[in-house]
């Protein structure tokens, strides 16, 4: 039997993840070892690049020479006098050696582990300090505490480099013994912090539950805290009216299964498109050599950070920032999909491979799926002169993954069209943060969305990490407008012109969005001119024109996130440079090694290998209909193929009718119909 | 049996409509009248908010007074000496008297009529003019000419109020002998000018061929004028490579129906929502009397007016300017859609009722259709204690349209959700306009998407009409900005806080977005609370930050649609004030009686019945990826409860499993799948 050799764009197995893991043990003997990740390295483009050429050109053989098979392990080394240190370390899967090592300074913090968060909830839970402060408040009968463990935040200049985590805390109402009774509607106003290392709580934050005109500090709250708050429940058994009754089903039949294959563990083949899918606890799933007709489109797509910052200006929560990719934990987020729930018709999953404390390899089952889904027409044209109609749906194909981040959901998806267009798309749903605010009260920083809860007003602003390869790796940004002309006698007697500007971007740097200039990027290949038109082939990306960081430029929340002061950089191409707003975003003070430092270096872009950012987000003053569980609102990047092909892609689509619809009279009125009947005379 | 008294919300029925012509046929005894339009006169608001509170609170009855069943007709009366008159007049149906009357001044010009488009190509076929000049160019053996009747777009100074027609001209293969072989890609630089009184083709008009640098006017092209071009076939039978073969069939069933009825001829019940649609010639669907839940949301939605200026300054192409809703003959432009075409799943199909030049009502077919879709994922949240997941759909109920204007299609959807938000979509699609250009050259004022074909640069920008009845027809319009705030010790100590900041608009006018202070529009109204939050109920009006008309304000293209100078209109509700273009765009110089004119009035919209006007758009530099038919760009203003409801309105969506899903594991790959069979080892 011969060996399966891994493609080298595919996530580490299971046995993998173990050696990786039995190397950095045998490396540290006597030490107590405590895991946070092990993932794929992935293999520097350089060495991909001539794989791929093999592979594209059916040149790939048992003896080609393959990149390393490398594996990045992150973890704690614990000392004999419990001295803590946080390792990064690289293994060669082949060698089973390890082949970098790097003892992070203290002033930069792991990632946090999702068994962390469990240990906080039982320090506050055990802490005497917590128990005390207790006291000063009486929950309702039947009602029972809730710790929401949280990232610290921004530190303050006094925390110094200590590891804290924060927690929320609510009260759930046990009364209906269902254990998914909606806590966050009963927000309680202490917020213990704890020192991780120290395994103890330090403090317990009291912030105010005052409102407009109220100081931003100071107790104000009855001791019966919440008991002016509301039961908000979501899940359907605990809903007082009930559920609606009249939706009927509405189902997706693929008779003849999907139309796309999957082969080679992750290579994903649909509608003249090809990719390849990995799953990492930091971004999610990731796309990789994406081809469209077997030419090279986007070397590798991914969600690469994203940051959560609230703007209620009282203590601590200032500190309420969390950056859901990079503070860690996003493995573990990652929702487990469920058939027939979180999508329609034919799926095929994908399962992660995750780790515990330990460092044994767990399989993550259904943490990506795919799926094909109609999204209405594509192109249709009637010749009027004969009435022929020619139509055609627009088929996507969807790869999608959600995460939970404590009250918070996150859809991400990977949109494919068969028009050769991409769509990136995050939906936010979940449950909006709430805080304390005393009854009857209302305040500027956010909507009393339920009695005694303010949901506090907060900004979600995402980053798309785009890393072209338009026919090849040498590609240029060019910013593109539409702007008026005056009349002129000789070039513009009318008025009615405009003129299209191009402009090469030509050093690394961060550029905003100008819709009402209509300002669009343009990935193109210089190289390659498109046979038709004479423009270089290229890909257009468009962003949503959204609202940048609105927190003061000098305040910890913005220097944290400075990725998030600018819609587009474009930053020179530099292996494992994948994270916008740095490796380490956990307890960070300011963004380091993120995308404003890579354009900081004022890298020549031009004719090069480059990597554009989009970032775009949602300035969200939750509405009382976001309450419990917020409808999703949707983002949208495009990317849009632009002088890259020759003529439509998607007109060989067929138009063939569809067998499944049926027309309805639609005539038969519901029992309610009142005003239908009545004005029937 | 009981007659059945139309609902005053519904369109005139055959019957109503010839009535009308009638009565317009018996007061011009002896004149030739050709007809143009006869669709209902809306009831006046007062009138209908009366007649509305009786049936909603089920009190319409038999005896119940009733607005006048009025029926508005347009028409030409053409006198002995073939002067022709244009007359708009109101007609009351109960009564079969003539109740307005007015005789429209010649700087006026009638919206066009169908069968004027018909005789503009009969007569260039038949003009010795265009005959002679035909003797300049020189068609490819088995090419004949096709004439493409258009606007004249705005008149020049010196054409004073002729009613002018232009056609572009094309050459279409018939060596195929398909009647539907694509003619655009062989576009012909002549466009003959027809004075549509006298019957006669006055000019011909020979654009420049040219590219850049080239004058602005001069023939410079061969006689073989269209030899250099290429075929752009569309029609499956005539794809050179024929159609991709690997979609596999996706259908939507829904075994129990559609979720939705339709009663009493226009009245449609969804999900709480409950409205009723009509058609007219003018606006295509249009939607009436929209609640939720019983609760009174927005009075009127439709379409208002859409103007596609071009960006060529070339003559004559600055007069390339349609109105493509106001300058009339959209009735006979809207697509009778098809079956498991347009859309998929159980599909309602309404019909409207249009008139031939006799004035004889005929039925036209499916002009809209009703039909639910599955867009996703709605809201999903997951406990992670318990890792219990509630995740429901999001289904959409869908109303839709398409209108086919020459070369060019629009999709227009309404979108009604089941969180009470309602979508206003625009899909633009069909064959981009191309003109003639020689070989080898490019122009700044287009892009060549074909051999010998130009694309021209060029907007659509589109205005939705948006009459709100939030809670009732006492509203005001909020403008709400979230702008950031600099650090201050006593209010904003940490940097964090934004201010959002609420500005009632107080006089009607014209507003523009501004998304990088996430400026948005809210429709409030101010003397309900929400119980919850404490705030004003409202309505969130989104709409995409677009680029406006970029022509030289001081251009006839910019006077001519004053509407497309900002984002957003706020006028007083006035009956009958329904174009945004004003009521006569064809050969119009200046927008009169449009939106900018209703705005000027200055009037009081505070807590007052106020109307909102949304204008959006697309400039369009067309890539060669939308030739031959271009795949649909999708613009959407998204309407949406803001603090109208006490918490999510889809909280009772059940989130039940789709029994229809299945899983795959994808696993077969296409037989071409070369890579990831070699890349297996």
């Amino acid at each position: 039997m011969v060996a399966t050799v891994p493609h080298p764009l595919s996530d580490l197995t299971v046995e993998e993840t173990n050696h990786a893991r039995d190397v950095v043990l045998q490396l540290h003997p006597g030490a107590v070892i405590e895991f946070r990740l092990i993932f794929l390295l992935e293999p520097p483009k350089e060495q991909m690049k001539a794989f791929l050429h093999l592979e594209h050109s059916g040149n790939v053989t048992s003896s080609t020479p393959r990149p390393q098979r490398l594996a990045q392990a992150r973890y704690d080394v614990i000392g004999g006098s419990q001295a803590v240190e946080y390792h990064e370390s690289v293994i060669d899967l082949t060698t089973w050696q390890r082949i970098s090592h790097e003892v992070v300074g203290a002033e930069s913090h792991a990632g946090l582990a999702i068994y962390e968060f469990k240990n906080v909830v039982e320090c506050v839970q055990s802490s005497p300090l917590f128990q005390q402060k207790l006291q000063n408040i009486e929950l309702p009968k039947g009602f029972e505490l809730v710790i929401e463990p949280w990232p610290y935040g921004g530190p303050d200049a006094a925390d110094g480099n200590t590891r804290y985590f924060q927690a929320l805390c609510f009260a759930r109402d046990t009364s209906s013994g269902n254990p998914d009774s909606n806590f966050y509607a009963h927000p309680i106003p202490l917020i213990p912090v704890m020192d991780y290392r120290k395994g103890e709580i330090v403090r317990i934050d009291e912030p105010a539950t005052g409102g407009k005109g109220d100081a931003l500090s100071g107790r104000s709250h009855k001791k019966a805290v919440i008991d002016h708050c509301h039961a908000a429940e979501y899940v359907p058994e605990l809903l007082p009216k009930g559920l609606r009754k009249d939706v009927k089903p509405l189902t997706v039949q693929q008779p003849e299964g999907p139309s796309f294959s999957v082969s080679d563990a992750n290579l994903i083949q649909w509608q003249k498109w090809s990719m390849r899918v990995t799953f990492n606890p930091r971004e999610g799933a990731v796309l990789h050599d994406i081809r469209y007709d077997g030419r090279d489109v986007f070397y590798r797509l991914s969600i690469s950070d994203m940051t959560v910052p609230y703007a209620d200006p009282r203590a601590p929560y200032h500190r309420k920032q969390a950056f859901d990719f990079g503070d860690g934990g996003l493995g573990h987020a990652c929702n487990n999909l469920t058939l027939g729930c979180d999508c329609l018709g034919v799926i095929k999953y994908f399962d992660g491979v995750i780790i515990n404390m330990n460092g044994e390899a767990q399989v993550t089952k259904n943490v990506i799926c795919l799926h094909e889904q109609d999204n209405g027409i594509n192109w249709k044209h009637t010749n009027w002169r004969t009435g022929r109609a020619v139509v055609t749906r627009r088929r996507e194909l969807v790869v999608q993954f959600i995460i939970t981040l404590a009250n918070y959901e996150y859809i991400f998806a990977f949109k494919f069209d068969q028009a050769a267009g991409i769509i990136i798309e995050a939906r936010a749903t979940g449950v909006v943060s709430v805080v304390n605010i005393d009854e009857g009260k209302t305040a500027p920083w956010g909507n009393v969305v339920s009695s005694g809860a303010l949901a506090q007003n907060h900004q979600h602003i995402f980053c798309a990490r785009i890393d072209p390869a338009i026919d090849g790796h040498s590609n240029t940004l060019v910013q593109e407008e539409s702007l008026p002309l005056s009349i002129d006698a000789r070039t513009n007697p009318k008025g009615n012109a405009y003129e299209v500007r191009q402009t090469p971007i030509t050093t690394s740097v961060g550029l905003d969005l100008a819709p009402f200039n209509n300002r669009t990027f343009k990935v193109q290949n210089l190289a390659k001119k498109n046979p038709v038109s004479g423009k270089p082939v290229g890909y257009k990306i468009t962003a949503p024109p959204t609202q940048l960081l609105l927190a003061d430029p000098k305040s910890t929340q913005a220097q944290r996130a400075l990725f998030a002061q600018h819609h587009l950089w474009v930053t020179k191409f530099k292996d494992d440079e994948l994270y916008a707003g740095g490796r380490h975003t956990l307890l960070s003070r300011r963004e380091i090694g993120g995308v404003a430092d890579a354009a900081a270096r004022n890298d020549d872009v031009l004719d090069s290998d480059l990597v554009v950012w989009s970032v775009f987000g949602l300035t969200h003053n939750p509405r009382v209909e976001d309450w419990p569980v917020m409808p999703g609102e949707i983002l949208q990047v495009l990317l849009t193929p632009c002088d890259f092909f020759t003529e439509n892609p998607s007109l060989d689509v067929p138009s063939n009718k569809d067998i499944g619809s049926r027309q309805t009279e639609g005539c038969c009125p519901h029992k309610d119909a009142k005003q239908g009947e009545k004005s029937r005379l």
